[in-house]
Formats: structure tokens, sequence, C-alpha cells
């Protein structure tokens, strides 16, 4: 079937989802769960054969791991589905409500986008959080996954249609697109009028081609170029924790740390020790002046490390003499995914969280907590680097429109 | 100057304006209005030049009015500035708050969107209207006025760069761009990392261009085909005090009606005195096959006239079985702007509101009244016709970002 086809089948199931109830759909939500379970042999056995030939292609360990399914991977999938499942109904939400002069009261109403479409790279779970996200939220979705992955995500959209279907729902409300050319991508993001939102979960190719190409409204999950500032008043061993964990504990993702803040005064001891322990855990330090002067085995850091994402174990490291030095420093060079301050000291956290210029924004915590999960949304559509309509982790909300309900008894305009 | 300069300039202060308090934005907006009220007669000195050339060019009836100035329209602009300070302060306005399992509490807040453009037409009101909300928001912005009202626009801006500065504001907060040629618009769509937001209000011809051209972000402030559907259970009197409201009060407005829907239980009678009274104001009636037969004199409707935004006293009128035609008519040909149903019944208000697909939807009250001032934003940037971001009238919340601020203890992710 042709893009054009999945978009038309979409917009025509997508009124029937709109104005399902809150509680068909979270029914809905845990018979695509028992579906996923019940084909969990189908689904493991097709993601054998995708990570056979990617192994088989020479794609890079990175890839080969997020393709790769398990039993766990497979029970968190449906875990997913369930957390959900369980948030509240954001479809008729009011989210204000306040009454005029007139008389007339307006409230301010969550309603289905409509049509979602997703395109994704080899990680077969987005196929569960995406269409899991879209339905909660009352839409219809078009996940456009990688060609790499397209036997597992055909087992997995095959396992959550049929749990769709028994729901009593349509299952054209969970649409795969089978062709992963590019040619369909590029048919996906022209389809105007037919698709009310389009995430890129991908590189910077996918990105600068939607932003060249696409007339359906998007929004970009962009790049991480995450810091962590090390105020003057840091607790020194909070301050080694959250580095040591934002840096490490998962190096590949976006919301990992690759630029390391440090004010001067504590530029020597805490410094070296920190640098040292990082290095005993893996990581290059790239180094300005000062970072290196406590710790001489780093290599000098160039203007090009303060913008690069390394997803990788490299930090680049900078000593700064102030608070303001830092929020310029991050600001200048941020891509506005997650940025992290630790200070004991109230006045620099309330200037850091309000002047830094970012989509998440921590005291005292990892920033590798910019994720929907950890937000407490079940999951996420992505997180978005821009700062119209969301910023950050999106969940079902974010796959919501406002609109106004305005409630009168007559009222004409004098 | 050029747009580059005028976008570098907007660049520069708009820090400071983003992280001035909200007292202080308070006080520079009501300098704003002070410093317009004394270049009150500066003002209309140069907008008596600007309609002089208008008149002596030709200009319509429509544009000659909406650029003519009075004392009492620079008074109407100078409430519209204190009705826009009075508001309360969208930046750092906390609209979610929520702890998690891990003990971080995470708050959504609203932060300034960073640099506005406007482009707009002969309406020297938009000038101080959006340069206040802007201000109110935190944001510098950019105004791109019609070369038609360029000395009015001029006068006011100057006034308005001098009541900031008085604010100990940074006049650049406010700016003008002189240059009214068509590729001085393309360079300001096309500035990317300059611009955060761009709204056009405009016709047809700057939204296409918009939407071919833009890679700054934008939202669309786009037609208004709008509906009034009186349902079977309307009280009547009401019905037809509405529908002349809605019609005639400004018939060149976006939220003026331009097809009337009628439950076939009123097809006969009711219609038919509404239609001879709206006749009597002066309106053409088109109707389908039952509005002609209740009312004989009515031209035949087409299918263009279903989408056809009038902004003149014209009305299409067609007779409908059902809530459920009513409802598949309005998301058929509606432009999202806004949509009224006259009832009684609350079943039908509930279903209306929730199925009709636009902006804004309105139960027992003209559509005259989706607009920023009617809402209770002191003003509006536009009324936005697209999903994302902000739907219907929008104020000074609309031009804010939400961004998550997380406070910790120390987590880190395990």
């Amino acid at each position: 079937m042709g893009v054009g086809e999945v978009c038309e089948r979409a917009r025509r199931v997508a009124t029937a989802v709109a104005r399902s109830s809150g509680e068909g759909r979270e029914a809905a939500l845990e018979g695509m769960a028992d579906a996923l379970v019940a084909s969990r042999d189908e689904i493991l056995e097709a993601n054998g054969a995708d990570v056979a030939e990617a192994v088989e292609r020479g794609e890079s360990r990175t890839v080969v791991d997020r393709l790769t399914l398990a039993e766990a991977r497979v029970e968190s999938m449906r875990k997913s589905l369930e957390a959900v499942a369980e948030q509240p109904d954001p479809v008729g939400e009011v989210v204000e409500e306040w009454t005029r002069p007139s008389g007339l009261t307006i409230q301010r109403v969550r309603a289905p986008l409509g049509v979602v479409a997703v395109i994704y790279e080899a990680r077969p779970n987005v196929t569960t959080d995406v269409a899991g996200l879209c339905l909660k939220a009352g839409n219809a979705c078009i996940l456009r996954g990688s060609s790499i992955a397209h036997r597992s995500n055909q087992a997995v959209a095959a396992a959550l249609r049929s749990g769709l279907g028994a729901a009593g729902f349509p299952a054209d409300a969970v649409q795969l697109v089978g062709d992963a050319s590019r040619a369909a991508a590029l048919e996906l993001m022209r389809s105007k009028g037919l698709v009310d939102l389009l995430v890129p979960r991908g590189g910077r190719a996918l990105i600068k081609s939607i932003e060249k190409n696409a007339t359906v409204p998007y929004i970009i999950d962009g790049d991480g170029n995450c810091h962590v500032y090390i105020d003057a008043a840091a607790e020194p061993e909070m301050a080694r924790r959250i580095v040591l964990n934002a840096k490490t504990q998962r190096p590949s993702v976006c919301n990992a740390v690759e630029t390391l803040l440090v004010h001067e005064r504590l530029a020597s001891d805490w410094l070296r020790g920190c640098l040292e322990e990082l290095a005993a855990a893996g990581v290059e330090v790239r180094g300005d002046e000062r970072a290196r002067k406590a710790y001489p085995p780093a290599s000098e850091a160039s203007e090009e490390d303060w913008a690069t994402e390394y997803l990788d174990l490299v930090v680049a490291v900078r000593v700064v003499d102030s608070l303001d030095e830092a929020i310029d420093h991050i600001n200048r060079y941020g891509t506005s995914n997650a940025e992290a301050v630790v200070t004991q000291n109230d006045d620099v956290a309330a200037r850091f969280v309000r002047e830094v210029d970012s989509g998440s924004v921590f005291v005292n915590a990892s920033t590798r907590f910019s994720d929907g999960g950890e937000f407490g949304f079940g999951a996420e559509i992505g997180i978005s680097t821009q700062k119209l309509h969301a910023r950050g982790p999106m969940g079902a909300r974010e796959l919501t429109s406002i609109k106004s309900v305005v409630w009168g008894t007559g009222q004409v305009r004098e």
C-alpha cells in the first residue's frame, strides 16, 4: 500500500478515534498490550531475521543493540503500553476556564490532533510507544520505521492492530508504511491536509530533509548537546555522582551530557578527582586551558568540541568564572534539550532555571531524566528541541491541540 | 536599516527583555501608553498623509477605513496597551507541577519565546497591539507593516520606542522594518535562528508565500469561513439575534459568519423571518433548495459558496436534517476559526463543542466574540487557524514557550 492510501485511511478513521471514549481507548491500549504478549514468538522470530541481516550487512554494534528484541524488551514494551493506558485521559481536559464581564464562560479544552506520523530509526520499541501515545490522545497514527527493522515492525504492528480490532477499534488507527524508501518518506512529509503532525526521530539528514521538504506541521526531535554546570556552591559528592551518571550511564542517547562547565573555585582538587574518575570509566577528556591544568592528561578542546554532541564516551570541560559565563556558554552552544546545575545556592538555581534557554533544566539531578518515561508519561513521542507547541519530552498531552469552548446565554457583540 | 540588521538588533536585546521583571514590563507598557498620547498630534498628522495618499491612489473604502486614525482610535490603542499591562505576567507562570516516585519535582513553566515578528496590513493599531503583547510576554518584536501605512506606523513606533526608553528598556525591543518591499518580507521569513516566531496577518498571497518560503517557525492567522448552526431546540428569538449579529455587525472581519446551517424543523417560518430580516439589513442570501423554498428571493448556492469567506454582506444558507449533517458540513468546509451552535439541548451543545474541529466553538453566542480583546487578552496577535501551539485568539500567553524545570536532591538514573 502506498503512502497516499495509508494517509487516506488514517484520515478516514481519525474521526472515530477522536470521538471514542477515554475508557474505550484505555481498553484498546490494554488489548494492544495483551496482543503484544500473545504474539511474542512471532515478534522475536521476525526480529531475529532482522538482526541476522543487520549483522551480515556489518551494521554497528549500537544499531544492532537498538534493533535487538528479547523477551525482556517485549515485556518492557508491554509495560509502556500499560503505563500509557493508566495515564489520565487528555481528551476533553479543561486546562483553563474563566468568565468575562459579558457573562461568557471561556474554557480551553484539549482535543485530539487527528493524524500523527512518526519517522524513526531501528528501534522496534518506538512502534509500541508511538502507537500507544497517539491512541491515548485520540489520534490515528502512521508509523514509518527503518528498513533495517521492517520485519520486527511489521510483526509488532500486526499485534497492535489485532489488539485494536479486538477492542472494537478500527485497525487502521495504527498503520505501518511498508515502503521504507526515501521517496515514501518525502511523500509523507508532503501529505498536507492528511497529516496533522509529523515527528521525525532520526539524525541530521532526516531533520534537514523535513525542514526543506515538509508541507505538514512538524516538531523537531533534534540533537542533545547537553550541559552540566557545577556551581561554586555545589555539594562536591553530589556533583561527582551527577556528572558520572549524566556522562557514562548511557552515553549514546540524546540526554547524556556532552560538556561539563565548572566554577573556577572547584577547578582544582574537585575537578581533578572528577575527571580522573571519568577517565577511569573510559571517558576521553577534552578541556580548556584551566581544565587541562587541573587534569593534564586531557587533550585540548577546540571551538568545535563545544558544539559537538559526541553520543560517546567523550566529554568537553570548561572552567568558568561565574554563573553568567556558564549560562552564556549553554545558550550559545546548547541545542535546547537538557541542562543541569549542581548547587546548594537557591539564587543560583533560580537564575539558572530562568535564564538557561532549554527544553528542560535540572537542579541537582542528572540530565538523563529528560525522558518521557522518567517524566511519568509512560513513554515518549520524542524530545522536542523547538519552542512552539511543546518543548522537551512529549507524551500524550503533547499530541493534543487546545481549542476554546465558549458558553453563552444569547450574547451578541455590540 | 535592512532586515538583517533589524533582526540582529532584536536578538541582541531579547535576552534583557526576557530577564526583565514583570513589574518592569508593566511599567514599560504604561510608559508606551503615555508616550502614545503625548505623540498624538504627530501620529494623526502622519496618518493624515498616509490617508491622503491612499485616497489619491484609489484604495477601497475598506482599506481607507482600516488605515484612518482619529483621536478616538488613538485612545483605544492606548486603552489596549493599558489592558495588556494589567494582564497577569505570563513569564514564570507554573502551568503544572507534579512529583515523581524518584522525588523529582517537575514544573512546566512559561518562558518568553525570544524574538517575535509580525507582518501585517494597513491597520496602525496592530502596531501597538503587537508591540504591547510581545513586551508583556518578555519578547522583542519586529513589526513589518504595509507601505500604505508607513508614515503612521513610523510615528506610532517612534512613540512606543520613546516610552520604552523612558522606562529603562532598550528601544530596540520594538522595531519597525522600514523597507516594505517583498524582498524584505522574504528576508524576514528566512531569518532562521534570529526570529523565534513569525505571525502573518494578511491575505492568502502572504500565507502562501510564508508556507513556501519561511524557514522560521510561524503560526498562520488564516481565513474565517465561520458557521452558525441553528438546532431544532434553539430558542427562536435568540437564534435570530445571534445570526443577525454574527452576519451584519461587522461583515468585513474574519469572525463574521459566512454560512448559516438550519435544522429542517426551523426551515419554514423561522428561517423565512430570519432571512427576510437579513435581506432588510442589506444581506444577499444564497441558499440550497430547501432554504430557497422557505425564502424564494434567495439565489442558488453553489459548492463554491460553502467554501467562501465573503467578508461582505452575503450569506450562504443550508437546511440540514441533523446535528451530524451540520458537524460534517462544518468540518468539511470550515477554516478552523469560529463556529456557533444555538440550542437549548445540552446534549446537542456537548456534541457540537466536542466534534466540531475548530479553534473556537460557541454555544448560544455570536462568533463575533472570537477575538483577543473579547477573550480578555487586552489585544490580540492574531487568530490561529492551525492546531499546533495555539488555536483561536492569541494573547500574551500564546507568545511564550513552556519549559520543564526539574528540582532534585542529587538524583541520578539507575
